[in-house]
């Protein structure tokens, strides 16, 4: 089968998989948690060739060890595919319901969005992840992992798929895409591709952005800001700049770029500054920041910058009003926080910071499914329509309109023989 | 100023736009409706301008028709402002709350998307309409009408933004554009517009969605369908499709492509199209039908044409499955019905179906906003994100997760000195 060809029965699958019921595609999770499990030495088996494979190969080392997949991983995947089950089936909701008028009745129901498309990198309990929630939320799915990974998602995709037809779910719901080229084919098969998830460094999923007529969900950039205000707490800020910056720094709610209301410049910096040192930061700074501190200095090029290291960008500012502007302008939309004790300057940074994630007090570091309390996470996405911020199951569902008359004509509502009577109901639609 | 400057003046303005209250946005619309009434003769005046202009350019009798805004349209017009005003404010609505530990609280609040790029043909009304929309849901709008109604959309455009820049509205949140050269330009401005709505034919839409990056919401054809199964009540399917055919015959949800279960086609088709001949549709039947009834043979293009006009396609399929394969291959998504006494058939039609409005027993003319209660429409979207289906205020809107905590650092819960409680919340955003 060409790509085409295998996107299109994946396309035709994910129609029937969109009417699978709920305990069906919960028992096809139990089965497929019962075959990870039963498969453990084959897994680890095919994990270890490419693990060796990828030492020859001089993989860097934090690549190495996120492609690990031992007994701790598979444990947690399994646990993962669980938790998945315990949620509610969120396909099928009715989200909203009104009587058009008598026996017309209108249903917004939830359904999934069709055949997904997700291409990550490295670490295989990824693929575990995506397939379950896709399933969950009964979407087809095709898949791309990296090729370091090749043989670990070989097997996991093999025994993932089989067990869902062993437990009756459609053929040809899944496949996984073993080599680049497809990616490249993938990118243009708009017709039966309807949202494409790339999970990987921002140069990859930008390239994704820019390669695609296809819906990207996700975020390239994380450019995560914390502006520390003239009324701000400043023993409060001083613990919430090393939390976002060093807390993990190679992550994309990390911070990058801290913004000082130039009042209390002078009384937080250099404090400041003696903490990132021990923390092993380099500060870069504006060139008031270098008239209060020794620092290295800012080219415009540094408030673009995601640095996903030990490095500071830090700039005073004039007003909360100039910090909101510089973060609009520089921002990546992902993650923004401001110290403060005035909550009217609060909510004017909350409201007029475009970003998916704005944060009052809080380290800028908790934006991410897990901490919201959404269990699995698709993303995080800086996108303006659909889905923000952190996507959970939601991110995968859409609605469609479901009509029930009994023969309702639009003539009559024209030429003024009936009339519509647009009432709410309380009730769901009537699944056989 | 060049497009690009203005369209970032533009992305500016959004973010204060986004922050302005309800009442004011409520009182901005009143002083348009006041002046739109108050402008009556020059808007008259330069609307007569536009048509005579277009006579002599020998615009078609029924572009001509659109175009006309004479005092009754501008009743509707203003009419459509004040029901807008009597909506709830869409943005800063609480969508969820969550607590992830004490004093540090989660909300999920509606906001506006930002800058929204409309593109329409003829109807100088649809600017009036959008611009009010866009105001109501706080979005920036950069405007491009229809060149044969070049004088009324300009003197429409200036007494909106006038009006509401004198209520207090931000500057520069509308601009309208008068060139083709800007629309192609328009369409790069990835960087700053967050979503593209086109309104206009097939072509032009299409057009649109193949050369932007901007997300697109709107739909490009909209071939519809009905599917008369063997057990539909045929007297019912025969008055669903005349009105679905013929009750208005250039619109996106008219009745294109009629399928029949074979079991009932001997008897459904003959007497069917004597009602048709009435009406002057003509019929493009596959070849079973041909052998039924006289009528020209269709070809592999016929499944694939939207005719706006007094044409149905007739294809006689096997099973509700033959029934639904077609629609989900040679359909648009868009409005799709289903004549069934059987409620098991038309639940399986109405899930495996994969548009964004199912219909049991109901005309295909009745997917409509209007129809629908949504009050004021934004348009009808075949995509499989964001929205779907008539999309009404709710579609220019997105959310955004706001963070409240007293210095809350990660740290804390990453080494196990505190833990998240994930409990819901029942309560707003507490805006001060």
């Amino acid at each position: 089968m060409t790509l085409h060809e295998t996107a299109l029965s994946a396309k035709k699958a994910s129609t029937y998989l969109a009417s699978m019921n709920g305990t069906d595609k919960n028992s096809a999770l139990e089965l497929i948690a019962q075959e990870l499990d039963a498969n453990r030495v084959q897994i680890k088996n095919a994990n270890s060739a490419d693990i060796e494979r990828s030492k020859k190969e001089n993989l860097a080392e934090p690549l190495l060890k996120r492609l690990l997949f031992d007994d701790k991983k598979i444990d947690q995947t399994i646990k993962g595919i669980r938790d998945l089950i315990e949620l509610t089936d969120p396909v099928g909701k009715t989200l909203m319901a009104t009587e058009l008028d008598t026996n017309l009745e209108l249903f917004k129901t939830s359904c999934p969005i069709g055949l997904i498309g997700v291409i990550f990198e490295s670490r295989p309990d990824a693929l575990v992840q995506i397939s379950s929630l896709c399933l969950k939320s009964g979407n087809a799915l095709l898949l791309k992992g990296g090729s370091e990974a090749f043989e670990t998602n070989r097997i996991l995709s093999d025994i993932i798929y089989k067990a869902s037809i062993k437990a009756g779910m459609p053929e040809s719901w899944l496949f996984l895409i073993e080599t680049r080229a497809e990616v490249r084919e993938m990118l243009n098969l708009d017709e039966c591709i309807d949202l494409i998830i790339p999970r990987g460094s921002n140069e990859f999923v930008q390239f994704i952005m820019n390669n695609s007529n296809i819906p990207v969900l996700g975020h390239a950039d994380g450019i995560c800001h914390l502006y520390v205000d003239n009324e701000a707490d400043l023993k409060m800020a001083e613990n919430l700049i090393i939390d976002s910056k060093t807390q993990s720094v190679a992550v994309c709610n990390a911070l990058e770029t801290l913004l000082v209301h130039h009042s209390v410049a002078k009384q937080l910096i250099p404090d400041l500054k003696a903490l990132l040192d021990k923390k092993g930061v380099r500060i870069i700074g504006c060139e008031k920041t270098c008239s209060i501190i020794d620092c290295e200095e800012a080219t415009p090029e540094t408030w673009k910058t995601e640095y996903l290291d030990y490095i500071l960008s830090v700039k005073i500012v004039d007003s909360t009003e100039d910090a909101i502007d510089h973060i609009n302008k520089y921002g990546s939309g992902h993650t923004d926080s401001i110290v403060t004790s005035n909550k009217q300057t609060a909510d004017i940074f909350m409201n007029l910071v475009d970003s998916g994630n704005i944060f009052w007090n809080a380290s800028t570091r908790f934006s991410d499914g897990f901490v919201y309390g959404f269990g699995a996470e698709v993303g995080i996405s800086t996108n303006k329509i659909h889905a923000r911020g952190p996507v959970g199951l939601d991110g995968l569902l859409i609605y469609k309109y479901k009509l029930v008359g009994t023969g309702h004509v639009r003539a009559d509502y024209s030429n003024g023989t009936k009339a519509y009577t647009h009432q709410p109901l309380k009730k769901e639609f009537p699944q056989g």
